[in-house]
Parts: structure tokens; sequence; C-alpha cells
């Protein structure tokens, strides 16, 4: 399936030019791309996060969509590059991690190995293979290209921080911040499935020492300045301070330990 | 008319993946629709700055333009989701004073509330109505959707922020700052038809005690350092300082009042 | 050659509506016109920083590319407004050495001062030209106009910047930094072509009292927060920190001095 749209997700910064070079190249080779820029402002080198945002997007994208991301701290190395197939979607990156956002929610179709050299720009840097290497590819798969031409077929992408959580709730549990919102939200990594048949409601969270005594259905029923908890649009946990900051109000940062506990639990 | 325009403005900020999920679903429900961010950098719950961006660019799209905001301090409450068509383009946002600035130059055609539940995603969570049902309905009027498919027409949008002014100067007249761009120039809601025939070079103009003597042509007239007044591309008043920082050096804001005076009228 | 893509490059801010006021102006006269921004993040009136993006991403667009860059501190002045055809595409800009970066590498094949006013919106401002003029000149390029209908050829643009430097190294050599990235990487002046036959592995580096032994092949060879100097991406010298930030760990900044030297070649 051909979407013709492009994502991309670089710890390159939104104000400069390296994010513009990659864009020329997937436009050159393949007309009429679309391109979404996912984000550009990952801290440099912050795999976690971009894996963290490429988990949460991929459900909003049609089939077909290539997904490109580019955090590379180990660019010149031997490091692998590669190509993932999940969700019917793909992803081009190198294979340090990036892909296990993703794969928390979806399994792998597929995961090639990039090594072609018919696939790349004539002359490649040893600094740059976002530009160089892997936009080839990527319009490669924008334009149907199969798979299998990129490199032999692999096992597994590596995904070193990818720790598996139990996936349901027992009376307790600790979960921990993921990622803060430009609104200052903390979003948790306590997906609402865990929950099952339970009422998020019968639960209270508590967080660097406050205590939130239910998680809500949403912002608006509660006065400016109220923290709260909720199942936000992430299908996940999520901190919250009404027309607030909930990181700067709490201090909170990612990591911060979030614990859970059905209400009335202790009591029986 | 379509134009297979989508604009966007929100205050999700420009480095997080909220805004490429929007993207997603709307490229997936009408495939080729070309997106232009207006801004994601409104500061949370700004509606009168995301309002006032809006009725700003209306007359640099074509028509058919459609342009999707979210502004939404009160999503999951029982606010409501509007379509308006103004200046045959169209507005699709919340129901809470967004569409004022674009109301100050032209009057609506048409205001339709969104109601219909075939519209919307599968699963509506109870705090991202922008990525659920904002965008369904935006991809609705860009694959040239009729507006009243999205449900019943309403009488006029809620415009809480929208103070008329006189529409002419009689004298003098006080204004204030309503937007201060990167280049630190501050623009004012003081519009030049209001002039009429005046030449805007009879008025001179004061701000937080500086006495800018009359009103510019254009920047380049002046020696850097220079602080003057003129009439913006906006067609508005502005407050610039040539090669400088207008509001840093006044220490002005949104909300400073300005100050207009045909020259030599206390003396006749 | 038309490829429908317009790169756009601006001093407006990323958080502003200006420049979706210019993309407004280009989809109407030119639907369909793929859009890719640059920068808009150069600091107010920074030409050199324009010219230098400009330069870079000139060999990853596609033949035909419109390159639009304002950066116009002279706006409203009888400054020229200019097209460039280099490299076999286009560049619409004020004539203020904005063209520099890309005539480092590339001679003009022409030059048109831009005088047309029917290639200009009905009501021109006198402090927005890059909506005003720039855009829909712009337009009429991605039409496939002839660059010929906007104005009279010209011999040659302003390049008040353009310092011509050796073009090769003779054992010795200062060059300087020129742009900072996102990851605080320095990138000097000095080309990878000027070494020629050479090794640049037999050259030493100094920076601010740092000596640099070896310029290396890449990042990933050696341990983080080893300062390191590089033939980046750009095919010109960078100074790194491995993970870490080379501009705030050494105080550096633009026109901060490089030193090179051919190691032992003092011994000889």
């Amino acid at each position: 399936v051909r979407s013709g749209i492009l994502t991309l997700t670089t710890d390159f910064g939104a104000d400069g030019h390296y994010v513009a070079q990659m864009k020329g190249i997937v436009l050159g080779l393949a007309p009429g791309t679309q391109i979404v820029d996912l984000c550009h402002a990952i801290p440099p080198q912050d795999i976690a996060m971009a894996s963290y945002m490429l988990g949460e997007v991929v459900q909003s994208f049609p089939r077909g969509t290539v997904h490109l991301a580019v955090i590379d701290p180990g660019v010149g190395t031997d490091r692998r590059l590669i190509v993932v197939e999940a969700c019917e979607q793909w992803f081009v990156l190198p294979d340090n991690g990036l892909i296990g956002g993703v794969l928390r929610s979806f399994d792998p179709a597929g995961t090639w190995e990039i090594r072609n050299p018919e696939l790349r720009r004539s002359e490649v840097s040893s600094t740059f293979h976002g530009r160089d290497i892997l936009a080839p590819v990527a319009a490669h798969l924008l334009r149907g290209g199969d798979p299998s031409d990129v490199g032999p077929k692999i096992d597994y992408p590596s995904v070193p921080g990818l720790t598996p959580r139990p996936g349901f709730l027992d009376g307790s549990l600790d979960g921990e911040v993921v990622f803060i919102d430009w609104f200052g939200n903390l979003i948790t990594d306590v997906f609402r499935r865990w929950f099952g048949r339970d009422d998020p409601r019968d639960w209270e969270v508590e967080i660097l020492g406050q205590t939130i005594p239910a998680i809500s259905r949403t912002y608006g029923e509660h006065p400016p300045g109220t923290l709260l908890a909720l199942i936000g649009s992430t299908r996940r946990l999520e901190i919250a301070v009404v027309n607030g900051d909930a990181a700067k109000q709490l201090g909170a940062g990612c990591g911060t330990t979030v614990s859970l506990r059905r209400v009335g639990e202790t009591e029986t």
C-alpha cells in the first residue's frame, strides 16, 4: 500500500537546515511525497523520547505511511540501519532502540538491514546518514519499492529499552512519567487497557507526595488550578493541572514515579 | 469551492507530536491535502492571540481554504464545536471566541454546530477533540463535503472578546497593542482604514511616555535605533525600532496603550 | 525544468503568521506547490547565516526548485529585489548579499531585477515585500513562467560579504566558525576540497587554546566527551564534542578562529 506520506523525526532542531536537506533528497527521488514533521526538537541523542513519540502517532496515520527517524549517536560506526514493517506502515531508522515505542503496541511484520549501496547517494558522508542513506531508502519505499531491495531480512530489531510491563493492575502499581507535553501535562507509561474492566475512577494516584483521590474523565469538570489524573488522548494515565502546568507545579520530570492504588483496597 | 488547503493553529507547541497526529488523520481521510502550519506556539489557552492570527491570514489564502484551530480549554465539557463560513473560507474550531478575529473584518455566511457522530473517529477521547472530531470534520470539508452534514445550522458563533471600535478617528484615539512579532514590533488594534482620507503623517503617537512625532511610511527611511510608528503589512498601526526590538526597548506588551493625536489639533 | 518545490527562508520566527501568509499567496497562485521550510529562526537581519544555509542546501534539492528568502532590513527603501538562476535552481530574494552563500560554490547563470508591477499583489505594503512581491514572483517561476517576465536582466547580484579564500592549504591555514548547529557543533569555512590529495588525518587543529591532534573520520570512533575535528556532512571542517556541545564547552561562537597545521610540518 502506498500512501505517499512521510513523517520525519530528528534531533536536528527546528531551526537548522539539516531537515530541509533530507526533504530535498526525498522530494527529488519521490516527487509528490507529502511530508509531515513529527518532531525535530528531540533533545540530542534522546532515543527514548523519539521512540515514545513514534509509538504514539502510528494509529493516526494511514497504511503505507513511511516514518523516517534520525536520532543516531552511533552515526559512522558499524551500528545497523534498518527498515521495520509494523502496523502496515514502514519505519526507516538506526537499529538503536528507536523502534521500541512502536513495538510496545505492534509486532514487527518484518525487519530488513539497509545494505544496498545502490539505494544511497553517490557520495555518503560519515556523519549524516539520515540524508545520504535513510532518505533515499524512504524514497524507495514511498515509490512503492520492495523492502527486500534494501538488504537482507533480519530476525528482529534491537530494543534495549523495551521493558515489558504486567499489562494489568493488581490492586496497586508503580508507573513513571515518560513524556511532558507543551502544557506541562505528565504522560505516564500506564495504559488504560491495563485497567481492564476496572473503573479508573476507583483508583487514586500519588505523585511526589500529592494524592489525587480519583482518576477524572476530563479537564473541564474541575476548576482551574486543580491537580488531577485522567486517561488522556494517548490512552495512558496523565497527570495535569487544569489550565496550569503540572510539571512546574510538582517539580516532576521524566522518570518521576506515579503510584496507583485501588481506593479502599488497603481497608479491606 | 475546493482548494485542498488546510491551515492549522494550536497551542500544542511546535515540539510535540499532537500536531502530527491531526495531520495524519486529515491526510488519511482527505489524501493530497496541502497543510500549512499557521502557528503552534500559541501560549496555552491564549484564545485572543490565535483569534488575532486567524483574522490576519484570511486574505492571503484562496477561496475554499479550511482553517482548523484548536485552542480549547473547555475540551471535554459541553462547549460547542462549530464550522463557520466567512470570506468564502471555512473555519473549524471550538465556539469560544476563536472566530472573533475573523469576524472583525468579515461577516459569517453561515455557522453550523458539529454534532454528527459519523463524522468523527470511532473512538473519541475526552481530551483531544482536535484529533478525534475537528480533524475528521476538516477532512469532510476538504473533500468537498457539505457543511450541513456536520450538524444543525445555528445563528451566530460566540464572540465574547469582540469589542467593536469606532471605525474612524476624531482628533485623538487610544488603541492598544494586540500582538508582538518576532522582531519585537508592536502591532496595535488601530486599522489604517480608520484614518479615512487623513494622512497618517499628520498624526503623532504616544506610548509609555515616548512621543513619536509622525507616522512613517517604512522602516528603511530612518537610521537604525529610531523608534517609529508606521502602517504595517497588517494595515494596522505598528510601533517599531529600526533594526531593533521595540517591545524590549519600551518594556511594552499586549495591552499597552497607544495614544494617537492629530498634530496641531490642540493648538487650533 | 519545473519541480513544483519551493523552499522558504526568513527571519520571521517560527511562531508567527507571516510565513503562513506567504504560503497562502503562493498556493493560491501556484496550486500544488510543495513547500519546504528551510529556516524561519534566522536571527533578525542576519544575512550571513541565511546566506550560509541557502548555500548548504542547494545540492540536496532537484533542478527547478525555487528558493524564496526574505531577510530584508532594507524593505521599503530602493534596495533591489532579484531573481538569480544558479545550479539549475531559482533564488528569489533581496539583492543584499543573501545569494552570497550559493555563489561560493556556483556561478549565477542569470540575474534579473524584479520590476514588473503585474507580478505583484494589487496592494503592496511598504513593509512586507516577501508576501506582496517575492511570493507572487516565486509562484510565477513555479508555474514555469519565464524569468525575463519579472524585469530586466542585470549583470551580477551584490555580494558584499563574499570573500574568496585560497581554495587550497599550504602547510597551515586560519579559518573561522561560520555556523553552530543544534548539537553545538562548530561548522567552519574550511572546505574538504582545499585539502586536495592531503589526508586530513595528517592535520592538527587548534581552537581557543585547545589542540586536536588529528582530523577524525566520524564521531562514533571516540568515547563520549572527546573534543574532535572532522569533515562533516557539509564537506567542511567541523569541531564537535562526542555526545556533547562543543560551542558551550569551548565558549566558541561564529567568528572564532580555527587554526590548521600539517602535523610534523614545523619539525621538518
